[in-house]
C-alpha cells in the first residue's frame, strides 16, 4: 500500500445503548448507563482508541412519542449532546465531537457560542449537525402550534449557518492580544460587527468569543431531500447520509458533489459519510443468530412506533402483520421526505408486512445494514468506498458498548492492514484528520468597521 | 466548637482571569488561559480541594462594548459556562457546578434539558443562576431592537423558572424501569405532560431526560431589586447579592426571608450568599500593596466602561477626574436598578470623581471589597455570617489562580480552625451541601395522565 492512498473517514454514531431499537433489552447492552457519564467514557475512549475521527451524537427536541407508542417501550432519557461532548472533551485527546443542534429551535448566537466554546476547550475537536428537526411534538415544547413547513425550515437553516458562520468570523485570528504591557487584550481592528439583517435573524455580533481553533468548527448535515442536497452542497463539510444501496449512494455522491460547483467549492471540501449499521461476528452464523436475537427482542409497539415516526404516518390502526396502507403523497409529508421514499421503496422491493419493515430497519432505521466476519464487514465498506458512493462511514453499533468494542478490536484492525484507515491521527483537529481546510475569516480582508457606540 | 455549629456557605466565583478588571494585567494572573481548559481544570480542582461548595460563572450574551470603549481593553473572550461546567464536571467529584443562563433570550425546554443533562452527568451537582439580562447590546444578537422592559422580564422569568421545574419534574423519580425482561423502559404512569400554557411560553412536554438526581438543580437569584427579591423569596434558594454595608446586607436579609413566608417556605430554603471580593495579604500592608498595583493597572478606557455598563449610563463624554453628571431617575433604568442605586450612593458618600468611583469597584463591581490577612479576612466574613447578614459568601478573586491559591491555602483553614466551615463534603451532590431539602414531583401524587395520541 502506498502511503498516500486514499483513506476512509470514521464517525463513531452513539445512540445510547445502541442503534437497534431493542438494543437496551440485550444481555450485552449496558442500559442502565443511558444516564451515567463512566458509561460515555469508555465508549468514547474506546471510540479513540479506534482512531475514529469523531464521536457523533444525534438529537431530538421531545420524547419518542409521537403516536402516543414510545414512552414504556423506547430509550427517551439521554444527556443533551453538547453538554455530554462537552464533558467528553475532558476525557479524551484526538477524537472529535460532533454533536447535532436543530435550527429551527435555536438561536444563531447560542449555537456559534457553544459550539466555538467547544472548539476552544476541546482544542479543535468541534463538529456542528445542522438539522431542522422534523416532528410536530418538538413544535409544542417550543410555544408553536405546527412545526415549520419543510421549505421554510431549509431558508431558515441556510440562514442560520451563515450567520453562524459570520459570528466564528467575527474575531479574526490574531485578535486576542493579551499584552499585559500595552493594557490592550484585543485589536479593535480585528473585532467585527456581523450586522446581519434577514429574513429570521438581525444578529448584530460580534461574538464574546474568540475565533474558533478551527476557524469554524466542522458543519455536518443530514438531510438527502432535494433541499438538503442543495444546503449540503452549498455548506455542509461533512454529509450523513442513508442509503441502502450502492447504486443509489453512488448516485447521490455524485449529484452532491456535482451540485458543489456552483457554489465554488471543490468536491475535496465535503466529506460523505453514509450511516452503516455492522452486526459483527467471528462467523457469520454468529452474525446472524445476533440478528435475529435482536429481531425478537422487538416490542411490536415500540417497532409500530419507531415506524410511525420515521415516515411521519400513524401506522397503529393497522393490522401488524398485513401490509402497508395507502401513504400520502410525499409533497405532504412535512418530516423527513427522503427517510418516508426510501422505506416506502424498501416496502415494495421486499414485499414486506408492517412487522417486517420495522424488523427490517429497526436497527439501522433506514441506513445499510451489513452483517458478517470483520473480513466481510471491511469487504463491504470498502466496496462503497472505492467505488465512488463514500469517502467515509458513520458507524452505528447494534448494541453498546458490545458493537464498539467489536468494531474497535476485529473490524478496524482489518481496515488498517488494508490501508484503508489511519494508525495514527494525523493531525490535532478534526478538520486535519478529515483533511479538510481550515477557512478564512470572511473579514480577514475587508476594511475594519469603526467601533461605535452601541446603545 | 459544637459539631451542629452553623456553618457557612461558600462559591468559588471565576472571572477569569481574575474579578478585578485589570486583573489580566496582573503578574499573578495567567491571562493567556482565558480559553485554555487546563487552566479552569486547575482552577476548579483547586476550589475543589478548599471544598467550596460550588463555582460559579456569571454571563453575558454580547461583548462588554456597550459604550464602545470595551473591545480593546477588556476580557471578552471566554467560553460559554454550561459548556465549561459540563466539561469541569468529568475531571472533579464533589463541588457544585453553578451556570448563569439568561430567562430573556432562552427557551424553558433547552433549558431544562441542559441543566437536567449536567446534574446527571455530575451526579447531582448542577445549580442554574436565573438572570433576566440587562443590556440592549444582548438584545442586538437576539433578533430583538430592544431589552424588554424590567417589570416585563421578571415576569417572564417566574413564568420561566416554574415551567423549567415542571419539566425537571415531568418524570417522576422512579420512572425508569430499565426492565429487559418485560420490554418496559419506563413506567408511562410516572411521565407527564406538563402542559403549560401561559403568557410567555406554550409547553407541552414531558423533556427528554429523566428527573435529574436532585429533584431540581439548585435554583440562584441576583437579583436584588424589588420584583427580584420578590422573585428570589417564592422560587430562589440561593440568592447572590452585592451589598457594600452590614447594616443594608442585614436589612436585605431579614425582608427577603421575610417574604418567604408567603410564598408557604421556611427561611432555611434560602441561602442568601453576598458577593465578597477578597485581597489577602501575608500582612496587612502586603494586602495594601496588592489593591493599590491593581488599581495602577486599570487603564481609564477600560474604567469608564465598566462603570458606565455598571450604571447602564454612557459616562464617556464626561471629564474622569471630575463628579458623576446628573443621572437619569431609577425608574427610567432598564438594566440592573439595584446596581444603579448602590453606585450611586457610594459615589454620593464617599464624594468620589468617575475615576474614584471606578478604581473603587473595578474589582468587586460593586459588591463588598475586604482587605487584610487572613484572620482579618476571616473576621469580616464571621462578622456578617454570625450577624444576620449571610449564610454564606461567593468568594470572587482578585486574580487568577493567585487568588483563589491564597484564599484555599490561607482563609479556609483559618475558616475551618473556627469551625465556620466544612473539612469534609457533607453529601454527595449540592443540594445535600448547601443544607437545601430535595423537591418532590409535583406530579408525584397527581393521577396519571393518559397517554394520548400527540400528533
Amino acid at each position: 500500500m502506498s502511503k498516500s492512498q486514499r483513506q476512509m473517514k470514521l464517525g463513531a454514531f452513539f445512540m445510547i445503548p445502541g442503534h437497534h431499537v431493542a438494543a437496551w433489552r440485550h444481555s450485552e447492552a449496558e442500559a442502565q448507563g443511558v444516564l451515567d457519564f463512566k458509561f460515555y467514557k469508555k465508549l468514547a475512549q474506546t471510540a479513540e482508541r479506534g482512531k475514529f475521527d469523531m464521536v457523533f451524537l444525534a438529537d431530538g427536541l421531545a420524547v419518542w412519542d409521537r403516536f402516543g407508542t414510545g414512552i414504556s417501550h423506547t430509550v427517551n432519557a439521554r444527556p443533551e449532546p453538547l453538554t455530554l461532548l462537552s464533558a467528553l472533551s475532558a476525557v479524551t485527546e484526538h477524537i472529535g465531537l460532533a454533536a447535532t443542534v436543530s435550527t429551527t429551535y435555536n438561536e444563531p448566537f447560542h449555537v456559534a457560542r457553544k459550539f466555538a466554546s467547544l472548539d476552544h476547550l476541546s482544542g479543535g475537536r468541534a463538529a456542528w449537525n445542522v438539522v431542522t428537526s422534523s416532528g410536530e411534538n418538538e413544535a409544542h415544547n417550543f410555544s408553536r402550534d405546527s412545526h415549520l413547513l419543510h421549505e421554510k425550515r431549509y431558508e431558515r437553516a441556510r440562514e442560520f449557518v451563515d450567520v453562524v458562520r459570520a459570528l466564528w468570523d467575527s474575531w479574526e485570528d490574531g485578535a486576542l492580544l493579551i499584552d499585559k504591557e500595552s493594557g490592550l487584550f484585543a485589536d479593535k481592528d480585528k473585532v467585527h460587527y456581523v450586522n446581519h439583517k434577514g429574513e429570521a435573524f438581525s444578529v448584530k455580533g460580534p461574538l464574546n468569543i474568540a475565533r474558533p481553533p478551527q476557524g469554524h468548527p466542522v458543519v455536518i448535515q443530514a438531510g438527502s431531500s432535494e433541499a438538503g442536497k442543495e444546503l449540503a452542497a452549498e455548506t455542509a463539510e461533512v454529509i450523513f447520509t442513508a442509503w441502502q444501496t450502492l447504486e443509489e449512494a453512488q448516485k447521490f455522491y455524485s449529484n452532491v458533489k456535482g451540485r458543489m460547483l456552483q457554489y465554488g467549492r471543490t468536491p475535496d471540501e465535503l466529506k460523505i459519510m453514509p450511516g452503516v449499521f455492522p452486526i459483527i461476528g467471528r462467523t457469520r452464523a454468529e452474525a446472524e443468530a445476533k440478528a435475529e436475537q435482536l429481531k425478537e427482542l422487538i416490542h411490536p409497539t415500540a417497532g409500530v412506533g419507531l415506524l410511525s415516526a420515521l415516515i411521519s404516518y400513524d401506522l397503529t390502526p393497522y393490522p401488524v402483520d398485513g401490509p402497508l396502507p395507502e401513504l400520502p403523497d410525499i409533497r405532504d409529508i412535512n418530516g423527513g421526505k427522503s427517510r418516508f421514499q426510501l422505506l416506502k421503496d424498501l416496502a415494495d422491493r421486499e414485499g414486506l408486512t408492517i412487522r417486517g419493515l420495522y424488523q427490517r430497519i429497526a436497527g439501522a432505521r433506514g441506513h445499510r445494514e451489513i452483517l458478517g466476519t470483520p473480513a466481510e464487514i471491511a469487504d463491504q465498506l470498502e466496496e462503497w468506498f472505492v467505488n465512488g458512493a463514500a469517502d467515509g462511514f458513520n458507524i452505528m453499533p447494534p448494541t453498546l458498548p458490545g458493537g464498539l468494542d467489536d468494531f474497535v478490536e476485529l473490524v478496524i484492525p482489518e481496515l488498517q492492514r488494508r490501508g484503508l484507515f489511519r494508525t495514527e491521527y494525523e493531525g490535532a483537529t478534526l478538520r486535519e484528520n478529515l483533511g479538510l481546510a481550515r477557512p478564512a475569516s470572511r473579514f480577514a480582508a475587508a476594511p475594519a468597521v469603526p467601533q461605535t457606540q452601541t446603545s
